[in-house]
């Protein structure tokens, strides 16, 4: 949480933050200043003092708006500065931070975050580490960088602006499951009152509607996979395609607040009509180790432990999984969970490898999300939702949902 | 445009390209992609070839669907090496790329590119540096990289998806204006049926609505500010206050297609009712010096160059501008234009400084926006089209749509 930065700083010996870029979609920044229409901000944070915040001029409104102390880059003269570095706008960016540092005497070691184009990052700190060698441009490590570990866990005002967000999913899932038993089967596929197939594309654009009703956004799309795609975690399902009868599909929904704030994250799997045998035993393999990982839940305790566990349960059932090769296309052939939050996916990470070394915390919120992928079969489940490890210690799913995997239709 | 990158990198004496991160929202990335359900993504390109991608085995058939070249980068296995660095997620990457880079015989200076965390471009680079002294991780200016120079004409295909992106705006505008003025006044502000104020807030929400049912996207919002908040370029409007009648209102709206695609850009500026005295004095300042500086507007010459004739203008008007201080908060204070495409502000860029190379070229996609603004006044105006420099030399608005100052109300 935010009010463990100074003791992390501590830890990780850094002397100050520096976040750059927009406070839409971009969670470091979003993180300080809240959602608002700041298209080019730079916080800087010392070691036991509160945050500060830079934007120009046009922005100052806005700026303010996030209660932060702000100042104005506007004092920083862009033009002189571009003269002063010869046309170079890195080095006139880096011109400017130099200053800015001077005036606040910020020195030392310097965490850097924010969402921003390579060519920025990459030059901007170059030209600092000639400019102003009294700041070092700290190499952290991504996974476990100090803002990575603050936003790990998350206090109340978060929790609740997840749990909002998933009351919107949960709504939006139930009216795709309203629109698909809504429509009748024919030929294998759901058709709709003229008995033309309804496509995957066009259910994805009402989901974008239903999503935009309730004030969410949908930033990176929807997977709404049947058939091979099924069997392919991240394949989205194609657009032309009809919705098939008895067969799986799996549907992931990871919407965010409208402007870029927190996420969801969520997944069923469902067969409309009936459920074929082997997707049943597929479907009742990956629940039952769901159930058996999520009652294990609890604080303190390693993330890659889970994963290992469940590689071992599916193994147990037949299945092949990463815990014997991370290359495998067949099987269990992801992590189990990630954190959640202002991305949908950080930290606590679940990899099963020796060297992560991340703790599942009280406060955390994370995905649960088992799932069985055969391709060649057509056939892939999976079942994923959105946890938090509640201050006692227990796992709370932050709303429930039911798991069932078959939707009736008309005419089946 | 993409057929020139051969002689750009040549130019700038690059070896190779490399673009990372995701193929949503991540504009380098979806120019070679399209849009994609890619979440993280290598994609290297040498001088004289075509672009390879490097992705995980769970997005392979997203990224089959691109029809590049691809590869997995789960034959690099993660937790190898993870060990291999010791746990540094940063060294890991560096590693995987290096084996990449020697696979591929990849030597030499190398652009880099995608919008990424910041301490993971820092750190995995300046890994890279240390571990594979082959490439050398160039250090760029942004504003004039290869990239954002090729990005900065646009070909056939990227017209007609930004001229689709200005008629789904253009029929949200139309939306909103019809909303606009199907309420009534009373005591000064916009009214419903129960005779209670339409907030700013319900507006904005209906903005996101109509354009999720056009297939669009808003991912930055959209400026909807009237009184003080009209006055301040960037201030984006309060959700809370009530649109008021007789007062102008900055409406400025960037939608992009749906996943993170080509964006458009439209400002219009709206009293409803009536104008007053000053502000339509104000506007008829913009209207004119928009029609003066549009009717100039021809390829091969400097960007700067319109941005300096606006503030002479404007100034002759005797109105302050950035041309005399750059600081100023009243009268035009930003910028003329901007190029558009994948991003909504990239190259050619428009600013007055001397060091400013722009050119404007056939080709090129670009806003026209000049405005006025007195906060004091609770006074702003802007205008705004998105206009395309033809292959014969014209500039044509994309979407025309009219500047009327005043929207007629019932009860005014």
């Amino acid at each position: 949480m935010k009010d463990e930065l100074d003791r992390l700083m501590k830890d990780a010996n850094l002397d100050a933050l520096l976040v750059r870029g927009s406070a839409q979609h971009n969670a470091p920044m979003t993180y300080f200043t809240g959602l608002r229409h700041i298209s080019r901000a730079y916080l800087v944070k010392k070691i036991g003092q509160e945050p500060i915040l830079y934007c120009q001029n046009m922005e100052r409104d806005e700026a303010a708006a996030t209660g932060l102390k702000t100042y104005s880059t506007s004092d920083y003269n862009y033009s002189e500065l571009m003269k002063e570095a010869q046309g170079d706008d890195n080095r006139a960016t880096a011109l400017m931070l130099a200053r800015i540092f001077e005036k606040h005497d910020i020195s030392g070691r310097m965490g850097v975050y924010g969402k921003l184009a390579s060519e920025v990052i990459w030059g901007s700190y170059k030209a600092l580490e000639e400019i102003y060698p009294r700041v070092e441009v700290v190499t952290e490590r991504p996974l476990t960088s100090v803002l990575s570990e603050a936003r790990k866990t998350k206090d109340e005002d978060e929790i609740d602006r997840i749990r909002t967000m998933g009351m919107i999913t949960a709504a939006v899932v139930a009216d795709v499951a309203g629109f698909l038993t809504s429509h009748a089967a024919r030929d294998g596929v759901l058709v709709d009152r003229e008995g033309q197939p309804v496509t995957i594309g066009a259910l994805k654009k009402k989901i974008d509607l239903w999503l935009a009703m309730r004030g969410a956004e949908n930033p990176k799309g929807v997977i709404f996979a049947s058939g091979r795609d099924a069997g392919i975690p991240h394949s989205a399902g194609q657009d032309d395609q009809p919705i098939p009868i008895g067969q799986p599909i799996v549907f992931d929904i990871f919407p965010c607040e409208a402007g870029g704030g927190y996420f969801y994250d969520f997944t069923r799997t469902w067969c409309l009509g009936y459920a074929p045998e082997e997707v049943q035993e597929l479907y009742d393999d990956v629940l039952d180790v769901y159930n058996k990982v999520y009652a294990k839940l609890k604080p303190d305790t390693p993330c890659r432990d889970y994963q290992i566990e469940t590689c071992e349960l599916f193994e147990a059932k037949g299945h092949p999984t990463v815990l014997s090769d991370e290359s495998i296309t067949e099987g269990y052939v992801h992590s189990l969970a990630h954190g959640l939050g202002l991305d949908v996916h950080e930290a606590p990470w679940f990899h099963q490898n020796e060297t992560n070394q991340s703790m599942l915390r009280a406060g955390s919120v994370i995905t649960v999300e088992p799932g069985l992928y055969y391709p060649e079969k057509n056939m892939g489940v999976r079942i994923e939702d959105t946890v938090w490890m509640r201050p006692d210690g227990t796992p709370e799913t932050l709303v429930e949902f039911p798991k069932d995997l078959v939707l009736k239709v008309p005419g089946v």
